[in-house]
């Protein structure tokens, strides 16, 4: 175990952000990152459907002996981290928690914002999170769905990306929140903006950052260090053309990706679906 | 076959607008509408994925007994109407080249640009249409990968959109066309805007209503128009949660949907399988 690698997914490239943070802080150890390019984006699609492909996406870094997982995305934490906790016998972490835990010791006032894709908005997670650890605390969310178009665009400077945060968080700022969590992986490469909108009293908690910090603390205290130093590249799997990740990968690393596999992980249900026999052909629409 | 349905298929909501062109001008006909929202956004994915997608769309919607199938999606017909064509023994109409008729009817200085998704400006699908029927105009396009978010966000008229707007069209702006065929089913809703960035003097082409009215005409010189009344609801299914789509769908028809049915098509391929041999795991990087 202690040889092997660590597992981050993600939807896509923003997980990378999740990646980066990791990098820096455990040089040492070897990490395999999937993206499942061909299905993103999992912010808008129900529960019932991030979870299997959440399974999906497990099963695949499983197989490839990880010692860890990192769930590199918002929405598969808020809605599938209890389903890969049962079914995987690796240590799994979402960023949901840690993110949560870190705006609970941030806030003064007790006012925390979190902005996030629709569908974890919806289900409410750091709000549970959060409330879970300080009951007393308010907590305040808006969703966002044009910030990870944005992010890809890298349009991290425009005007108009200006324009489109004002729109979004003027809620949150009339809540006078003093802590605001970036609750989607894209959103750090917003940074700047979202911190000029919302002026420099507000402080921004990074998910992605705090889980890295978590990584650290449980490899260390699990000794499960790694005794090799890093010698191979990491390496980066995709379920559909890398040509886009690529370019949009070196926007968030700041640097070109090697070592990029394309993968087919479809079949990987094969026992989640038999086991939680979740079949969509027999939910009507007031099932979703 | 004459009281049979008409089938259109979309990654989502987008074909929404072909839909509405149909529904207006054959108002007795029943149609089955499918948007495959689990898996929306078909623009940026690879040609070989959106070619497997749609093979799985185009064999649902032929099961349920439909006379024509259309292609309400410009990046499906520009790189699966052969696939589908070969495969599917009805009658099957895309969008691009009734839009690329259109414009050059339309064209008086032989100039026209094409705005769209990546996938489809990468496909140089309209490119070849137009120059297929017309060798000597010259055509530009522009992806625009912003604009579909803008429109499910319902911003159609927002200040951010008209910046994005006017970034986005200003090189083919500077090309003087006089023709601007919108080649996403979603851009129509932007439509406002997008005339009041390039001018009055810049004809829009809209696709959808181009194959509505190729549709119309296949059906009255097929001798295929219904003989009932048109009296049930169409059918509107759907591959994930119905609440987004029908909540956007309301922005795109103006009025609710009602008949909306979840489906899972993910069996659909097990032909297209054996058939195409396609394989995604014994593809690298460099086959994508």
């Amino acid at each position: 175990m202690l040889n092997s690698s660590i597992g981050i997914f993600d939807s896509g490239v923003g997980g990378l952000t999740v990646y980066r943070a990791i990098r820096e802080r455990l040089p040492e150890e070897k990490i395999i990152y999937l993206g499942d390019t061909a299905r993103i984006p999992y912010g808008t699609r129900s529960a019932a459907t991030v979870r299997r492909y959440a399974y999906q996406d497990a099963s695949f870094l499983y197989k490839q002996n990880v010692k860890l997982l990192v769930i590199a995305c918002n929405t598969i934490s808020s809605v599938a981290l209890d389903l890969l906790t049962e079914n995987f016998p690796v240590p799994i972490l979402g960023v949901i928690e840690p993110g949560a835990k870190k705006a609970i010791q941030t806030t003064k006032n007790g006012r925390i914002g979190v902005i996030a894709t629709e569908a974890t908005v919806e289900s409410n997670a750091y709000v549970k999170a959060i409330k879970t650890l300080n009951s007393s605390v308010e907590v305040y969310t808006q969703a966002c769905p044009l910030f990870v178009a944005l992010a890809e665009e890298g349009w991290h400077n425009h005007k108009a990306t200006k324009l489109i945060a004002i729109e979004y968080l003027s809620y949150l700022q009339s809540q006078e929140i003093d802590t605001l969590v970036l609750g989607c992986t894209h959103y750090p490469l917003l940074k700047e903006v979202i911190q000029s909108v919302v002026g420099s009293k507000v402080t921004l908690i990074d998910s992605g950052a705090c889980v890295a910090e978590e990584v650290e603390g449980l490899i260390k205290s699990s000794d499960t260090v790694t005794s090799n130093k890093n010698t191979c590249l990491d390496s980066f799997y995709v379920t559909d053309s890398g040509k886009r990740f690529s370019r949009i990968a070196e926007l968030f690393l700041g640097q070109p990706i090697e070592n990029l596999i394309a993968v087919d992980i479809w079949d990987e249900n094969a026992k989640f679906k038999s086991n939680i026999d979740i079949n969509l052909s027999k939910l009507s629409l007031n099932n979703l």
